[in-house]
């Protein structure tokens, strides 16, 4: 049975951890090439790649799309009771991840398999029967969302591949897309005039004028 | 033939970008319990862990130990044409790891396994034939083994595990620790007092008085 995967996405002034180094149209810009290859991985793995937006946005790669403005949790938790079947829900600014990772993730032997985000988070979740999980974002979602299998008796895996743990909120995280990218979102980065260089022993990314 | 797992240490004054919540004494120690984190990852993987010290320090376990007052580079490439089978080379800050994590870069088919820490450096290698390789560390260290690895003839795999490409330099890092750690040094952390808060949606660390 075919995976559906609900990708979360905020087209709007989004990433403003990132307004440094990048205005609001550019931070749209970049996000909607994030959410490119995102779907791009998921879709080389099989998956059918369904974007959970807040609001509707340009959507150029005619993605299929659910808009739902409500939070995150209330728009997954009013989803999810309707799949009985395989869901996988990943965030759409994780430009690293490749389809392997994406196999892995569903390829698994559990009832579920979480993928840590950088800082306590949760960047996926493939959840072998939809309706048997709730989701509850933010602060240590993680944990929170380890203990909601436990609480269900569902088994659970953890992904720890880098590439799904590295979420993309912050300058030192660009520094990681310009070194492991391959996708749009690298490609946007490069135009813009984005590089790396190395500053006592540190690497950081500077944008060209 | 058994792997020789040389782990680079530096016993004084170590990880100054955590001095403020920890003085030195404190990092001296942590940094001790993170090797012996490591060292008994290695151990159990199978390898015969030697410490390559840049001075002589306490070394409660009695661990096997070079101490080289050279630069990390100068050291390295003085052991390496010395050791004609095969070298893992793996940090010590590095206390996530698994055996599973060292299994799998030992595990290759590659000539060369690079495990890239965060921030475009190196944090393992595993070379089948250690005097065919060199080293280049600081900077972007990940991108210089790979043209070195390229320009050897060597075939070069990637390791993607985030246990491997967490090196815990700074106060962020300590969350992941915190999160995903088992061993010693989240000990040492939990006993400082040491737990995790969230902050407008973001964790950090806090250390209780």
């Amino acid at each position: 049975m075919q995976t559906e995967a609900l990708i979360p996405f905020k087209s709007r002034n989004p990433k403003t951890r990132l307004s440094r180094v990048l205005d609001q149209e550019e931070r749209e810009a970049f996000a909607a090439a994030m959410l490119s290859d995102v779907v791009g991985a998921v879709r080389e793995a099989g998956c059918r790649p369904v974007v959970l937006a807040t609001e509707t946005w340009d959507n150029p790669g005619r993605e299929q799309a659910i808009v739902h403005p409500a939070g995150l949790n209330e728009a997954l938790n009013s989803l999810l009771p309707l799949r009985p079947g395989p869901v996988l829900i990943i965030m759409s600014d994780l430009p690293l991840v490749t389809s392997r990772d994406v196999d892995l993730l569903c390829g698994t032997d559990h009832d579920l398999v979480i993928a840590p985000g950088r800082g306590g988070g949760t960047n996926a979740i493939f959840i072998r029967e939809g309706s048997r999980f709730r989701v509850d974002y933010y602060g240590q979602s993680f944990e929170k969302h380890k203990k909601i299998a436990r609480d269900a008796g569902l088994s659970c895996g953890i992904a720890e591949s880098f590439r799904l743990h590295t979420d993309i909120d912050e300058e030192s995280d660009l520094v990681e897309l310009l070194i492991h990218g391959a996708g749009r979102s690298v490609t946007f980065l490069r135009e813009l005039g984005f590089s790396l260089w190395s500053q006592q022993g540190r690497v950081c990314v500077e944008r060209g004028t």
